[in-house]
């Protein structure tokens, strides 16, 4: 199975905030924005995989800048690093400002997606092949990441997270 | 004011079809679908006039296909045509095949917006300069619609639709 | 099969403006108005009919007035004009004053459909038998409309168009 | 200040029942048939009191029937009796046969609403005279509702509802 | 079959209220809160009698507060009587001071549901055996609510009720 | 400032899933579910400090179960430890079984919030006390998780991440 680029995979979703999707501070309800990241990453990861994809977990999200009723936002999701069966999706979220059209980055988010058959049944997926240099840093930390989900849950042990343990040593 | 390109004002929407948003025969309701375009086509119409915008005649969409529960479906809007305060903007609506990764055509649709100021007066935009064939030949057809439009509204005469008349003649 | 009137297809739809249902300028979102469209003027086609119908075409929109949060809203669909599988249905929406109880034209819309069997083929339709002079009007005007959607997507010649033909000679 | 027929506040919402709408039953869900009911039935108030108007309470709702994914379901809503500042706003909901147009009652219901001035003090509502024997009838027992309901919450005693205790002796 | 104190099939739902979901007095939307308490009062129904259930009827709601945007609303539900196949669950609703942590009753509500097996028939309850003051009292008045409603609905005579009657002789 | 303890804060959102909330395998969307948790945590940030909060990120979401349409799905949040201004909440999601009555957990999550005043400023919260041996393990491995988030932002070095540390020696 051929290696794709994170390029391949890329999603963009565009659109508004409306009054319905806000909460009482009048800016985008941060439920509301969490699912439509889910649904922009689950896109890409299908891209990738030409598969099937379910949620598996949200690893990170941090919500650095409100985003106000009327904004104009844009999700932008890439598959970041493939494990056998499953996928890391960044997303970035900007708001652009209506004048000057500039692009400011809002928050930042990391889901991870499994590939399953129509059984329902985990498959495998191709490699993700980065090529510019945030490709390449997300894709060197997305081991990092994995041995520290590993870990937190207790399945790995602190030895064999051999990423994280070297950054301690 | 300079002119713009289709291109500067392009804006992609790509998003699922759930459950929530489809008709009983399990396809994305017409009447979300009318919804998507016109959050697309805004943000299309807005980033062409950097101003506020506001929804002025649905001009055409057509129905070709309908676009299955699951399905991944991009919204492209492109400012085709300015014409002093109102902006054409034109829509493609594509499908993706998850395993071929394909994109099919399912339908295309026309809406006009306006450019207000802060007191809801319209505003000047800037002129659009049409790049590629296709852009072109629809920057050529939407004065062909304006005329009609103006026509079948009464608010010209049929020897005044010019581009309209030469059809027949 | 029998002539109905288009009083005999007459939908109505009277409904409120909350706030989920508002664009960032606190009126009615176009969106939200083109879906509540949409359902009026599907059950005036099936009403018509008889039959399963999907929408064909919006052929056109004119958002004359904003629509105010917290307004009375109704939408009024009447099959114009039947042609063979197909139906012309024109939509009026009013707004109502509060205290006076007075009826404002909001904006008017023509969206058509398709009646389909139980396997998705194309049906025929029962003939419409216009009364009223408006319902008269409309039914003429229809032909013009459907010659003109005919011309636009290239189906027919200009020569062939000979109800807008004639409104240039 | 001159009394209103019934006909006067008559309201129809004419809608479908969409996927997104549904129980896991696929039938109409009862949340969302209150929403509509509540909707229409304060439009109708508005109507006959030209005033802000507040839901007070509901009185009585019966699924008689319930309303499967795909129907034409119509909502009508008519004030029955006022009482001073408030209303009881009596709604029959009835199902549409595609085939046969034929119209079954689905479910029937009464809300109360309270007129209030712009400050939201409570504000003197027309009175309501009925036309038609079943407008009678429902005025006649709009009274008998009231009593008890004031019975029930403890603001009358038994032997101030005349009106229900003659209904035991 | 042994029976349940309401205790067993409390359902609580707490939730905020989103600007999506209020009127246009930004206050929560009647209609929204219904749903909302259809929805906790059938969990509680599903949770004595653990069969499949539906909605018979809403015998009473009281709006006694308005509930204003961003507040924090606990809907709480449990069965009040059962009686043979269908089941009176009462509703209470709290609003909580942000500050003080102190909850004030907003309004109250009686659902009727009805308990079914996989074909649609209805099927035998568990009894209610009441624990606390509160729910004796509310288990004594749901036998004369009873009566009254099949009084209403013409199924049985005045004299048969016998509950009903005793009030005022 | 007194601390609390996290039975405090509890926060309870029970719910059915319908179909409007599900993804086309039909199960409960994964962007619903993330919704409600952040409504359901947002209610506990605020019982436990009283203030106005803001979800600051999420931190972990694991999805190990589906959670198919119609099931009754119980939101459980509590303020796990408190730093200063923000609060860590745990999110436990069960699901009942309709006959047996068994709950089984389906996924958990963390999410941070911070409490601000009505400036927007950051405020400080009480102290979390934990009681029960779950709310000490969950309290002790919030600093763990609070480390791991500053190192992994690049706000603080490995040598101060103290509890991460010890992992590894």
């Amino acid at each position: 199975m051929q290696g794709k680029t994170p390029e391949q995979s890329r999603t963009i979703m565009t659109d508004m905030v409306l009054p319905g999707e806000t909460n009482p501070l009048n800016n985008l309800f941060g439920g509301e924005l969490l699912a439509r990241m889910d649904r922009a990453a689950s896109i890409s990861a299908r891209r990738h995989s030409r598969r099937i994809v379910v949620t598996a977990s949200v690893n990170h999200v941090a919500f650095n800048r409100a985003v106000p009723l009327g904004s104009v936002v844009t999700v932008e999701a890439k598959v970041s690093r493939a494990f056998k069966t499953s996928m890391e999706v960044f997303i970035d979220v900007w708001i652009e400002d209506r004048e000057s059209g500039n692009k400011t980055k809002a928050n930042e988010a990391i889901y991870t997606f499994v590939a399953v058959d129509e059984t329902g049944r985990p498959t495998t997926v191709p490699e993700v092949t980065p090529q510019t240099d945030l490709e390449k840093e997300r894709f060197d930390a997305a081991l990092r990441r994995k041995q520290l989900s590993l870990l937190l849950a207790g399945k790995i042990k602190p030895n064999d997270a051999t990423e994280l343990k070297a950054l301690f040593m």
